[in-house]
């Protein structure tokens, strides 16, 4: 932690700050320039963190030097994390995973329909969601348990692995019992209680970024899972909101590469929600493969015009079948593989 | 609803539109113009809206007619609603209600401290977190249930309306208990689990607008508050993300305005989460009531460098006074009091 | 300025920095704590700045102790800075400056209409686009010279001061001649061959600050005028661009208090653009107001429906006195004047 | 154009509009639903795009059927641009074009040297800023015209072709003379001046997205080049600003799809100002070929250290050489050469 001070603080000031560093077990610099007096602190930041210095009386400026986040850091863990999944499925390696399925669970039929089409074509892990936070309280809100358990039965039937998304701390048991990998979704991203919940459990999460969180603020939400003992975490990115409008979302490939950068948890991209319009997935998809991401995630629909949610940007099954194509030959240049 | 064709659309392609809007009971008006055809959908939108017109093969652009909301908007009720708590206090009518009080509950002794104080000055309702949303895991959580003893105790003791933020659905019962107003916070504006829960009890509630929350969202958000019974919802303005770094959030006025247009509903402004910086919360208090909101929140501590959270933004009781001085003086300017 | 290098920086790194440093004249102050070894730059930091000191390696952050404005700035000069146009019209003082006027000038008859009747409401200075920026070259780009003769005229003979925008360095000696204030808009807020150009002559400018324009960047475009030589800026907030929709802009009154702090320069509020929408002109001109600004831009229009640009954001004459009215009452709530 | 009315809409106020669209040659389509009455136009939209309905009596919305840019769409002319260079250098084919070089032209030593090298690795377009845009006045502000002859000599001593930036209307004619390419910055995206200036000389130009513009202003800026007679625009995407700061700018991969879509342009895409740290600006590169941009803009120099400007987002030649490596490769997977 460093202090700038304001050009006419006084030596009282100074000494009030000093004071209460000492007392948490900082030891002071004090760097005495032409036009300003800087402290940088020595010992445990973390203690130092908490206290508001802003308002100490002769402060302009506090700046930190250490990242708020540890076990999520590179400097935690050097190597990439790898979380396996059954039957060989590993998110994280030189193997790229693809994630694809409706937006939401509509029934057993269209569901084991898609399925077998997304796995035919690449995809190990089929998504589907049973709750789905909806804008509106008048729109379809999702089959519930009953939705799991399409959702198992058909990743069973057809040898994929699951993704659904929890909302509430309540359901957290439950849809553990049914998927293989626990989504929580963007509008959770700050829901702190599901995170401490799901950081208990023992299963797999994928933690989606919200749409206005900042990089250190999802390695932080991220860090709450594995905090509280949940290391199998995987970060998606899925758009963040801008002033443009032309897409849904701006998809941040940037992040991905920052994310990989500062910590060693698998990043998704998810270009479905990242575009918000079936036209530009295929390519959203891609730039997020170019840019180092470690799994994709796609909204594949038998028929987007009947879709209960997001049609809008679910693809046809001949449109996945390109997107396929192009990803795996985008992988491979980059000397990986799908 | 309102559809707007490609320029290529084939005659095919618009009776597919019509089609499967009759089914759902909609008459369609076909407007060909020189450029483009469009078509306007006569009947219950509603049961358009789910439908994902735009990936009908010859739609361009789809266009909503209504607002999405219903119980929340001034066509569904023309007069202001005003919020009854105990003691005669009213959210929403000529009388401008404050609320002040610490960031987190501390302790009875602090808690009473400043609550004395602030009552002294004008304020009403007492605020304080006992379940305290916080970035980083290790950062202090807030006192959980004894925090709200504490304020319930203060609130009777001083003759203070209390309110307290509710972070999870099993925690709503509980809070309620204790408190006269829940407050949903800014994170949780999409919480819809949280949303349905509080929708259920008799209690008012304070929502917060999310940081990248629409006003449209907001009122969305609130509309499920509504939709499940609960008609008491005031709407709290605490500031929105934008590029600027110069204030921790940028205060959006404009937001109150429009609000107070579109909703029936009281408006509240919190200047201390909206800018984020002690030295800037009465400006923007001020603003706040210059453009129409029904409340004012802020965050009062008798040793700010002290405080467990958000003490950079915590006015001392000297400088609420100052504000409440001006923010008294601006609003009888506009007909109002505090 | 301070450097924190990585966790796993070298010895001859270290040096590496050190030395340059030294170079420019700085002595390096190095601080090494048990997680992090920081280096405190003691000299001319400005000669460091243009440094990319990023890029050397062993370098993890750089931060900037002082801010990089230098004339414009509250250390600079203490007092307001007030200016003094014909007709003792002056802005940054007790008295609250009220411009107003059409977006443009559409010709002579109807600008001294609405220049009489915003004059007998008490604005002192007229506006009015002679040359105008417009998203599409297809829609009136203003009349040019001849629309600032008009202007001129009709400034003369109410005895309003006048102001007009100029978007062309080759148009500034123009615009000089006809008017008593420049304005560089939004859009110019980084055509920095126009600041420098405006700040080589002897009038004042009012610098709006550009949709996406941080605090620090504003103030850094005015440095350029100081730094020409042209000390009569005023600082003009209009709105910033944010994810918003529901007005074309978002008012930003925490940038009026941060201004009002970090600079010595007066601020103006433009209510109009900074809402879009003439509904909510009134209530963000009174927030502006409340937040410390020292005058405010109103587009007045007497026949908005005919108006050749921003008719949706023009008040007619009606609306601009209720207006007027709130606003002198909320000036006076905070002993000032209009 | 569709107007939307309010419910209370009274026939005085429908016939108002009516009677004024039909003065402008439009007839009105009206439409009564439950809720709702909309008017649909039909006849010349541009005429009552400048007619500011939404300040009419009785109108809720308004809205646009119609795209506002003409000449830059895709429905005016449906096959891509290709903008022909000197040496058989095409912007907007099969083949992708690197334009690559240091942020600022430095002197004719170090020019020279960068140019070799990246014209052996594969660029064909030396860049290199002769008036260079900072954001403060105390920074280097470029070379000016002596830059300029540094790098058309460098330019023909390698064979490369050259962009350089244009920042004031009266440097048009001078940059021309000496560069096969103008560059118009993000800053000056709607410095309209400058636009139609520049629309009227024959020579190719980059215009780059500005930093909160959205892409249909984007296009409209590129119709005042087309507009006044220069067909030969390319468009740049280099990053927008939003809400996050780990990155200088968040790269917008969906607008090179959406451009790609609506426009015959061709897209560049600028990875070092898009990320604004070397260590990103690979993967940036890499997605934005992803995306499906026609050309790449790099900024390399052979001691970012020394740099005068941009040193913390400039290759080193090694490092521009892997960018190019994977960059060709990821080109070659989507049937492209660089």
């Amino acid at each position: 932690m460093i202090v700038i001070l304001n050009p006419d603080a006084t030596e009282a000031q100074i000494q009030h700050i000093v004071n209460r560093a000492s007392k948490l077990g900082l030891k002071s610099n004090i760097s005495r320039g032409v036009e300003r007096t800087v402290i940088g602190f020595i010992g445990p930041e973390d203690a130092l963190r908490v206290i508001p210095l802003e308002v100490f009386p002769g402060v302009d400026q506090v700046m930190q030097v250490l990242a708020p986040y540890k076990l999520v850091s590179r400097e935690f863990k050097k190597q990439d994390t790898v979380i396996k999944l059954k039957d060989r499925v590993n998110v994280g390696g030189k193997k790229l995973v693809v994630m694809a399925g409706p937006c939401s669970v509509e029934g057993y039929e269209p569901l084991l329909s898609v399925a077998k089409k997304v796995k035919a074509l690449g995809a190990t892990i089929l998504r589907g969601g049973a709750f789905k936070p909806r804008t509106s309280p008048y729109d379809f809100q999702g089959l519930g348990e009953e939705g799991l358990k399409i959702l198992q039965r058909v990743g069973r039937e057809t040898g994929l692995c699951t993704i659904s998304e929890v909302m509430d701390t309540r359901q957290v048991d439950l849809v553990a019992r049914y998927v293989d990998v626990l989504q929580i979704g963007a509008r959770n991203i700050q829901n702190f209680a599901l995170l401490k919940e799901v950081g208990l459990i023992k299963k797999p999460v994928m933690l989606k970024r919200g749409m206005s969180t900042t990089v250190k603020e999802w390695l932080m939400s991220a860090e709450y899972l594995l905090s509280n003992g949940n290391f199998d975490v995987m970060l998606c990115e899925r758009g963040i909101r801008t002033f443009e409008t032309s897409t849904r979302n701006t998809l941040d490939v940037n992040a991905v590469a920052v994310a990989k950068k500062l910590t060693h948890l698998p990043v998704v991209v998810d270009p479905s929600h990242g575009t918000g319009h079936w036209q530009y997935v295929a390519a959203g998809a891609r730039a997020g493969i170019a840019a180092g991401c470690d799994a994709i995630m796609v909204e594949v629909h038998d028929n987007p015009e009947e879709a209960l949610s997001d049609g809008a940007q679910s693809l046809m099954p001949d449109k996945f079948q390109e997107l396929m194509v192009s990803c795996r030959r985008v992988a491979q240049a980059l000397d990986r593989e799908i």
